[in-house]
């Protein structure tokens, strides 16, 4: 079957479900293809922080409602180190700027919500999807469900599929250059059932290892470990997952992380991707489809929203002032913000983890720029403007 | 012939010159012992660059009149990279702080001409210096001069002798722990005369490697630019020299090096060290004898001037007020402002200098990083306050 829209954007993910909110927004036509089933991508945990800045795009957009109600705002983080805990107070270092702990997909359930509720199609559970005429006037969309195929023809393709989708493979070898970091370690992330060990996030480091505790309620909480990325689950018994947790946050003060039944064990790698280019014709790329950021900084949905505020305002662009400029600015100004966010996911990354094999100064060098991080007016304030998330260029016109 | 003092200081560098000076001025007697001639030491060319509090340090030891004369207070630095200049404008990120530049052999010319004044002893041209005793109430150095073997007995011994002195020496291997890192480049130095080709200090940072350009008077300038570690001198004629120049600078707006007779050529090596202990009983080490920084943050006077205000103050405590805690403080609270120096020149080098064999992401995160530091206040300041000088501990009692 032959459909035809104005943007066909592939992935439901945070990228593409608010890339058609926006677009929607203006007047533009726009249809989703996703390849999971709306259950499995409601389900799916991944991270909690949202930006000041992702935050306030929510509002704008009308679904921010139940993240104002069920969500936690945090004036704070805490860096654990050397025995003792650092507040980095984010208000008062950005000028009354804070972060909102709410997990990701509770937004995906708002957005999907909002973006079948404005009669926005979203197609779940599509299979075989493929991109064509990419570099024409009019690209389409070719895909398979329930065994039937079908084609969605567009002006636009809104690659919002992730890492491992067809679109940014839809650009030749030859026109992208990739850029990758692997880190020598893994984060073990675990839920449980257990009152909050802290109202702030705590970033841990030790030398047994990094470790993050977050918290979702006042009964469920997300804490991660740094860890050999080829471990496995299966070698970690609850009891040695809290031992583990009470070694690397033994600060002397007798305060204890807080223990509950262990629900759900998982293994995240840890590596820095970036695609460039963003644009191949009518596609282009948003989310995690052209970069990847280790979780230690809280980018990855943050960074997604930047790029598709950038992305709807220049299709509008297009649309309304028959004009390609931001189409051809789409790539270099969304880059921008996403090599920030990248050095500061590696920065925080760096500054965190003791990795295999180190000599003894470039530990040390760690210790210093953390010693100085909860010394400095200037890295703090430094810290805290890109953690509560720096602006989206051209937030104010969204 | 032995002799006898309160306080022997070996090396007579800023680091032992300014701790004579600073216990002087507390009635407290030391010699200084120097293997090198006194016209070699005042005529060997070092880095320039005066942080604030050293300024400020000299001019409180009344050895700060020919600095004000004839050095020059910069307000700025640049930096240049991606074909275009960006100013980090001093005293307005810092609340009122410059530099000055003022070559660090005109320094210990003033230096040694103010201990020589005040009477104090300066042993040029000594051989086979050794220490003694360091762990006993009675510690002394034996060294050998014009034939003749000398003892200088003493209650402390300060161990200003650089890098390859025999202070550090002197504290048993399995004391000490030494950090280091060799940067794989070097930095080709030359001399020239020529009028300056800006006012300020340019660092810029290019694909064929860095660059700075600094000033000594308005006909003698002293520009850089990054090496091989093992490359030779031999290998650069005056033309390829300035052809490196232009090609590294070139910006497109016209702006040209200029250029002159070059009267001196060398090749430094880049490396950080740190020697942790700086005590061994009555032995404490201060300056390059226990640190080195690359040149790159402009560091390396500044920190000794930093060890030896702390030193002064720790035995100025033992005579006046009969207690060694200063001395037992000393190495932990000197290495908390030296590892601050020793990251950030790490950091300012790692920001600045593309290394052979990096992968592409390292080099892109170092364009994000230079990209930040220009376009955000806090970043800017942070890089000022590092480079203008943090506070000596402590300088308020001097």
């Amino acid at each position: 079957m032959k459909t035809t829209t104005q943007v066909g954007i592939i992935g439901a993910g945070p990228a593409g479900l608010l890339l058609a909110l926006l677009l929607q927004r203006k007047g533009i036509a726009s249809a989703v293809l996703e390849q999971r089933s709306r259950e499995d991508i409601e389900a799916t945990i991944k991270a909690g922080v949202l930006e000041h800045p992702t935050a306030e795009l929510l509002r704008q957009l009308g679904v921010g409602a139940r993240m104002d109600r069920e969500g936690f705002v945090h004036e704070g983080i805490e860096l654990a180190f050397g025995g003792r805990r650092h507040r980095i107070d984010l208000p008062e270092l950005t000028g009354g700027k804070t972060i909102t702990v709410y997990p990701q997909h509770e937004v995906i359930k708002d957005l999907v919500a909002a973006v079948l509720a404005a009669g926005i199609s979203i197609e779940f559970g599509v299979t075989a999807v493929s991109l064509h005429d990419v570099t024409s006037a009019t690209p389409s969309i070719r895909y398979e469900k329930d065994g039937a195929a079908h084609e969605l023809r567009c002006d636009f393709i809104g690659g919002c599929d992730g890492f491992h989708g067809p679109s940014r493979q839809a650009i030749p070898q030859a026109l992208r250059q990739e850029h990758l970091k692997a880190y020598p370690c893994g984060w073990f992330g675990i839920l449980c059932e257990a009152p909050p060990s802290s109202d702030e996030l705590i970033y841990a480091q030790s030398e047994r290892g990094f470790v993050l505790l977050s918290t979702r309620s006042q009964t469920v909480q997300r804490m991660y470990f740094q860890c050999d990325p080829n471990d496995h689950v299966d070698n970690w018994s609850d009891d040695r997952i809290w031992a583990e947790f009470q070694a690397r946050l033994a600060n002397g003060d007798g305060w204890q992380v807080k223990e509950g039944r262990i629900f759900q064990k998982g293994i995240i790698a840890m590596r820095s991707f970036i695609c460039e280019t963003l644009r191949h014709g009518r596609l282009f790329l948003a989310g995690d489809s052209a970069h990847i950021v280790p979780p230690t900084g809280a980018k990855g949905l943050n960074l997604a929203a930047g790029d598709v505020v950038l992305l709807s305002r220049a299709i509008t662009t297009y649309y309304r002032q028959d004009s390609e400029a931001g189409l051809d600015a789409y790539a270099t100004q969304a880059l921008k913000r996403i090599w920030r966010g990248e050095h500061f996911s590696w920065w925080m990354t760096q500054m965190l983890h003791d990795f295999e094999g180190e000599d003894s100064i470039t530990r040390r060098f760690r210790r210093a720029q953390l010693d100085y991080v909860v010394s400095s007016r200037a890295a703090a304030m430094s810290l805290a403007e890109n953690y509560v998330g720096l602006p989206f260029e051209g937030i104010e016109s969204v």
